[in-house]
């Protein structure tokens, strides 16, 4: 089964595929989508979506996986909206490809990737890294972050509970 | 000219399409696409994007409109993240046929329409009729508000000042 992992961002959108397999789960692929701030933002949201679909298109995954949004304290109000128009582009995407996505809180991708929910992106990389049996950590942190979300929603699907 | 104007909602999104002209605008069509709340919010999406597409390959528009999103205290933010989904979808679709996007802050398209920034959805559409000369008020004040962007949008090109 192979999972695409999705990290989204205005900016930068990162994604990864795995392979899942035991005793080890494979990489297929890691990268990130970038788009031009001086671009308008409908046209960077479609930058995004022809990447993505690229990703679709050469290695055919089988379910996806994002990240859930929600409100952050922290987070200004305009980085969260572009953030949750990006997320609407991207779930439009998979829907169109069919794909069934599983959608997590950051803190349960951290959980079920490195044991803390409030690791921080350098531990993720790390845990990526040793988890995928990768020679070096995944460069880019969106790409990163995308694989985890990748292999925490291969987690939750073996814990699934089939009715 | 032929101007799309759409009033994003998760439940429904109004569309509008008017031809500019003068001393009066045409309307084209108007309408809603529904979506079902029981249907993954993906396919939701995807819904609201297949109806769309629709509307443009029948209608050919030649620019689109849509009001900003922004936070309101007296919005629930789950409805907020909902729509603002919504939009980067809608946005992703106008931007996949090439249209130019007007974005407006709601209180401006009210501005003009009605001449007041603060009016409410029954005195927008009581004026798109009258504007649109129209027999009937549109019945859908979510299709009807779809209609006030596309004239706020032809209003505001008509006071652009080339460059």
């Amino acid at each position: 089964m192979r999972i695409l992992g999705i990290d989204c961002g205005s900016l930068t959108t990162g994604y990864g595929v795995i392979e899942t397999g035991a005793p080890r789960h494979r990489l297929i692929v890691a990268g990130v989508v970038k788009t031009n701030p001086r671009e308008t933002f409908p046209m960077r949201l479609l930058a995004i979506a022809t990447g993505l679909r690229g990703v679709l298109a050469e290695h055919m995954p089988d379910e996806a996986a994002v990240e859930e949004t929600f409100y952050s304290p922290n987070s200004s109000s305009s980085s969260t909206l572009r953030l949750t128009h990006v997320r609407g582009a991207v779930l439009l995407v998979l829907a169109e490809a069919g794909l069934k996505v599983g959608e997590y809180p950051p803190a349960r991708v951290k959980l079920a990737v490195t044991g803390n929910g409030r690791a921080e992106k350098v531990e993720v990389q790390s845990m990526v890294r040793i988890l995928m049996n990768l020679s070096e950590p995944i460069a880019s942190f969106d790409a990163s972050d995308a694989v985890a979300v990748a292999l925490c929603h291969a987690a939750m699907r073996t814990v699934e509970i089939p009715r």
